[in-house]
């Protein structure tokens, strides 16, 4: 069996571009540019938790970074480098090639230097950690959001969701939408390029991974804010189109994960800037809503015009796990 | 049960000192000072692989971060941040407390800001990514070394291992020398001070997390150098004193990792500076040996002046594994 030294120097040794001292040593070194802050943030992606081991392994490879660069695209920070612990059940080398395939495409998509890692024998569990660069005071927090901003999502939140729900058997997609939802599911996109476009533009912003309306309740805590969801105004229509089912398109696009679209608030005075930029991008943005006092709490104004209230339902790893 | 965001916030989050913005959002930020380089290290420990599950929360939470701090120290950097992602099997509040107990009580005594992190529902496996600066250029990697130089040693690499084979039963420590063997392997002393000491002396450097033979391999390899250690200069007496065993103290020497020593190489005009700084930080430093033209490979001179050459032993989690 080859060796963990060998293993890793075969398959996650790539050139590094923008790296002082990459793979190999005790640290990587890096030198973020003058008036930058550095961006963090790290994730673990555990088997049976967060995927199924029999997951197609480039896929898993390719969405264990895309995860993590999401989160720095919801900073408006630009993804630089990454180090990846991983713990697996054996040095099973196709299974290592082809995630190192994926992981790699991830971030030759996003200019991203590997920079270094941990290998070690243990339950599948995959963890990296990402830095980039934003201009200092130009990140946008979750904490900004202020009552009269609009709220908008980008792309079709919801079609991860859809993706899982038919793998499962729970629906049954039609042809036309099927590899969508499966394509969000296995290969989510990290909008980088709209995170970066809404520095001075957004004043509050996340990506959606645990759910829209869970993860827009961070937004409101962070902020001291509320807000009403306008259903008129989701992004509805290809959900339904999909799988035929309302009430799943809704669940779907208000509470599904792992599409990685980003939430974000703005001022009114912003929306013709953000229909230049969804134009620039090709990307739809939705305005779904707007922010209140803290005090009005979060509603939804349904099609009808009637004010509902909601409670937030984010998936919670040990609150609300099975 | 707590949620996840409410145990990471009663337990993880504390006042961070020297970070612009720490826990709570998509990713941290931080500011590197002009003119440093940022040394960046991740380790993955997971149960049953790097430690029992029953081993007391708060050692592992010290060890989780010291092992880290480790590489950093290494690396002649300063620690400064960290990043925790955690997979645990329940929300055992109690475990919790205990475990970051100790690791909040390693950030206090090396100045190191928690500044985020991922927990997550999983088998037990603990991630600490860490940040640390060092001047550019200044950084002591394992590739500096130099034929004619020598090789030292801090401290008394070998005490771990055998606190392990005493934990084990295969050896009996002697009262006064178990406590200190215990500490060496649950609370592990980076050598921070000493790394910081080196910069501008040790021409390459690493820390003994895998033993020392092994880990001086990586020096070798990484400078295209060989090596010749002295048996009679080994810190042995005290292993020998506390076992003895001179077979089982010159193993736990040279193959005992987790001890976290640093082992470096110094031009001989090096060494009155070397006695300098032993003195101010109260450690033992000592000369094992000397680095050769790589072509004389590894070699021990016992101590009747034979020369007797060696294999690198160092563990290797896919290759040696049991």
């Amino acid at each position: 069996m080859p060796s963990e030294f060998a293993l890793i120097r075969r398959h996650f040794t790539r050139p590094a571009r923008h790296t002082d001292l990459a793979v190999g040593d005790d640290a990587a070194l890096i030198r973020p540019a003058p008036g930058m802050q550095l961006a963090i943030s790290t994730d673990m992606l555990v088997a049976g938790t967060h995927f199924f081991a029999d997951t197609n392994p480039t896929d898993l490879g390719w969405k264990t970074l895309a995860v993590n660069v999401s989160d720095l695209a919801a900073m408006g920070a630009q993804p630089r480098w990454v180090v990846l612990a991983a713990s697996l059940p054996g040095a099973d080398e196709a299974w290592i090639e082809a995630f190192a395939g994926g992981f790699f495409a991830c971030c030759e998509a996003f200019d991203i230097d590997a920079i270094g890692g941990d290998t070690t024998r243990g339950p599948l569990n995959l963890c990296p950690t990402i830095f980039g660069e934003v201009p200092t005071g130009a990140a946008i927090t979750r904490s900004g959001a202020k009552p009269g901003d609009d709220l908008w999502v980008s792309g079709a939140p919801g079609r991860a969701a859809l993706g899982l729900a038919h793998l499962r058997g729970e629906t049954h997609l039609a042809d036309t939408y099927r590899d969508d939802c499966l394509a969000a599911l296995h290969r989510p996109q990290p909008r980088v390029a709209l995170g970066l476009g809404l520095r001075g533009i957004a004043s509050a912003m996340l990506d959606v991974s645990d759910g829209l309306l869970g993860d827009l309740d961070h937004i409101l805590e962070c902020s001291g804010v509320g807000a009403v969801i306008d259903e008129a105004n989701l992004p509805l229509a290809p959900l339904v189109a999909a799988c035929g089912d309302p009430a799943r398109a809704f669940a779907a696009c208000t509470g599904g994960g792992d599409d990685y679209e980003l939430l974000f608030t703005a001022p009114p005075t912003q929306r013709a800037a953000l229909a230049d930029l969804s134009a620039r991008l090709a990307l739809p943005l939705h305005r779904i809503g707007s922010i209140t006092p803290a005090t009005r709490g979060l509603h939804l104004r349904d099609t009808s015009g009637t004010l509902r209230e909601l409670a937030a339902r984010g998936y919670d790893h040990f609150g609300n796990g099975a």
